[in-house]
């Protein structure tokens, strides 16, 4: 589907958990190695970009999101912060900031890195951005993904350019790419989405969510899948950056049990379930628009983060861990497509 | 698995919508036909078992739920037809009655008929009957399988005797088969659920949930799945008995939305989504226990469906309607299995 490429494992880029030495192992093994963009400055990416090329000189994947960057809303913003106050008090940290540009949409800037760095596939997540900014996107960039929740998504990202569509289960990790129907009952498992979307498009289609080893690989493909995009089972190479804790989260018991959450973003993710996901139920009306929910947690995830609790951070995780493994990316990739 | 089949294809008993017609035809193509026998009074089983028997001697499968008739709660059902009065002034009818019996949990006397039927197979809902009962069953039937919607359950049916255990996903249309929570973010799409279950357990395990055509049996068992139960592929044979209205909401362009709602019995199910599910919301807290919410709503589901509309009618599907074709149910598991 993708010149280039020895393997059908695509990586699933993982804002906040990965960056280059990840996308570059995996990309090295012969599979799509993804840089998550959508946290990171346009130089910050071309460094990132320059890493993966002295590392290899295989296909990687940019990857940006395209939401639209709400107003702030002060009222909601206060409701928040008065929500949260029991937990500043108890861990003795003063509030939260006011929201900053944690997660920046695909704009003119981005779009600047990516016709300098063309890469081979630009990915998207929440849709596509504009007709113009997209169509120079395609001009310096061969292939151009986006993730579809639904067959209706996945007929419009068609419609609207796009070369191969990422048909994401309600099964997997990290935030949903939703973005015709926030009605989350209209997302489907993998197993009913992927071959009513395959039998809907013409572009190839990448399965992604629950899918964490080489017999899901097999299993997607026999549905249908041009290639397979995976993500929870690189959580503990040694080329990803996850934090201790959430390290320790799908290392315990509680990892089979994930909920989908807007808590820390003001979008729905799916995370392994903590006490703030406890506390205030995973889904909620009055959480901040994404991406503004995020700044009022950061403190009390570093506060507890540093006592070693991961009771309000983001534990990002499909549901299903059972293929994490503490083994260099390259080899999982290897296994992932079957051929070690 | 099941001594006599030539088929992986294991037919989803649906109260309801089929009854030997349907049964007969699946277990005489080779499959395993299923009886559900919730809402059938003892005799009632006694005669559809002869109408399968006098149409094939290949195995089939009685189903039976295992749940807890719960006392009348007057409030709750007060509250309830208050809910529902403006539908019964909009339709002109009077209040449903008072909760009847209509499903039945497995008994003394079921326990008589499956003594006197022997089918090779009984399958229970909701997790397994008290340890006197299944002993008994076991004394008569070589082959007992329950559903479990997570790994926990799993376990749990093994340890308690089960045979074999169906892994419902999430995706699987009609009601859901938990037992030990009723917390349903704790479970999965199928393709996440069925390798953990797989690796869980040492009984052979059966697919449920999203599997529509030959590709996804072959998907399943690329899983590691024994066979793989289909429901919602059969809705349309000819020996089924969907209502009109059912059917009507299957080939319509709504039939990608389903959600999973507790309106129609007090247990979530999976179904089409239709108005009374718009209208009061999928998931309420305040519907009479299973199964005492049904009967309220009888009144309406005739009228409006004397009308031609499935307003207030279960119309159980799963997310993968693609399946439904208008052949024989013969027809249909010897193409699920992959054999025409």
């Amino acid at each position: 589907m993708i010149p280039g490429l020895s393997s059908p494992i695509v990586q699933a880029p993982m804002a906040g958990v990965q960056g280059s030495a990840l996308a570059a192992a995996v990309s090295a093994a012969g599979g799509l190695g993804g840089l998550p963009c959508a946290m990171l400055a346009p130089d910050a990416i071309r460094q990132e970009v320059a890493r993966i090329r002295a590392r290899t000189d295989r296909p990687f994947n940019l990857n940006f999101f395209c939401h639209t960057t709400p107003p702030p809303d002060t009222a909601r913003e206060e409701h928040w912060h008065q929500l949260l106050a029991p937990y500043y008090s108890e861990l003795g940290v003063a509030p939260g900031g006011r929201p900053g540009a944690a997660r920046r949409p695909f704009d003119a800037e981005a779009l600047q890195v990516v016709a300098e760095c063309k890469p081979a596939v630009v990915s998207f997540h929440f849709g596509l951005p504009s007709d113009d900014l997209l169509r120079a996107v395609k001009a310096h960039v061969p292939t151009v993904l986006s993730s579809a929740t639904t067959v209706e998504e996945a007929r419009w990202l068609e419609a609207h350019g796009a070369d191969g569509i990422i048909a994401q289960g309600l099964e997997a990790g990290g935030h949903r790419g939703h973005f015709l129907s926030d009605d989350l009952t209209r997302q489907m498992g993998t197993v009913a989405l992927l071959p009513q979307i395959v039998h809907a498009v013409s572009v190839p289609v990448i399965a992604a969510g629950g899918i964490a080893d080489a017999a899901g690989v097999r299993a997607a493909l026999a549905l249908g899948a041009a290639a397979v995009q995976i993500g929870t089972a690189y959580l503990l190479c040694p080329e990803a950056s996850t934090s201790p804790v959430h390290q320790d989260a799908i290392l315990s018991h509680d990892n089979r049990h994930t909920a989908v959450t807007n808590l820390f973003t003001g979008r729905p993710a799916r995370g392994i379930v903590n006490r703030l996901m406890r506390d205030l139920g995973p889904l909620r009306d009055d959480v901040p628009a994404f991406p503004l929910a995020a700044s009022a947690l950061a403190p009390l995830r570093a506060a507890a983060e540093a006592e070693g609790r991961g009771d309000f951070s983001p534990l990002w995780a499909g549901q299903n861990v059972s293929g994490c493994r503490q083994i260099p990316a390259g080899a999982l990739t290897r296994a992932l497509a079957g051929s070690t």
